[in-house]
């Protein structure tokens, strides 16, 4: 994709997608919040080749999701932290694992958990100020610019 | 990536992104919960390549997102509209709008409305249970099979 295009455009799911589009990239912040940090680790995780894996660090690094640090001066070795950012990112990826679980879940996947009370959290996207579930909300999309509102976002 | 050993895993983020893990394919469902039906409609509006559009819109028809409907028998065109499993996707890409509006929303992007209200939406993941916001419960994933929890989920 045109990642320049989308990046400099008003929709802000392009800009998101513009950092971190790709299956690999939100499948590295993944194991980077289950406690991963270095190059080897997210290989043997991911099964990834090494020059995509490289690409994708690097790119995350770049677009602010991950921070480079060296952990070895001798040999030089790097690992990679999530930042705010990334951490922040986090959510969408519950998100989808939720559709996931939902509507690919045969023969069982994962279960996300409360870990102080072991009870199951299913994540569900409301809007912040009322608590109501943005699929339940006839929602429209509002350009930057004063003025009407160009597109419907048909929910229901 | 490899779709089928994702796809066949228990990770149900790795599961979601197997069905939709590439940036085309999360665009072509942002403008079909927009209104947009058809091939030439998705085309104008993304500026994709014809090959790939039709490979995105055949994967999302295969994986149960868009449902392909016969508009025009004379010619025969086919239109697209979102399943249920599709619209159920869109929450996904609100929370990835806002991501990209809060952390690279720079010079403006379009902004949520509620459609009855004009009131501006967030959209925010909470546990559907207790209404805690996501990113504050410290969780963790627990597999499948009975047992211990394999992993943790770092979120603060």
């Amino acid at each position: 994709m045109d990642v320049a295009k989308f990046s400099e455009g008003t929709c802000p799911v392009a800009r998101g997608l513009a950092k971190v589009g790709d299956a690999w990239s939100m499948l590295i912040l993944r194991d980077a919040s289950l406690g991963l940090t270095r190059y080897d680790q997210f290989r043997a995780s991911l099964g990834i080749a090494p020059n995509i894996l490289s690409r994708r660090l690097k790119a995350l690094t770049e677009a602010g999701l991950l921070e480079k640090r060296r952990y070895s001066q001798r040999p030089p070795r790097d690992e990679y932290v999530l930042t705010e950012a990334g951490r922040d990112f986090l959510p969408v990826l519950h998100v989808l694992g939720e559709w996931g679980r939902r509507h690919h879940g045969a023969g069982g996947v994962s279960r996300l958990v409360d870990a102080a009370t072991g009870k199951e959290v299913r994540p569900l996207v409301v809007d912040a100020a009322t608590g109501r579930p943005i699929g339940e909300l006839p929602v429209k999309l509002v350009p930057p610019e004063e003025g009407e509102a160009k597109r419907i976002w048909v929910l229901e």
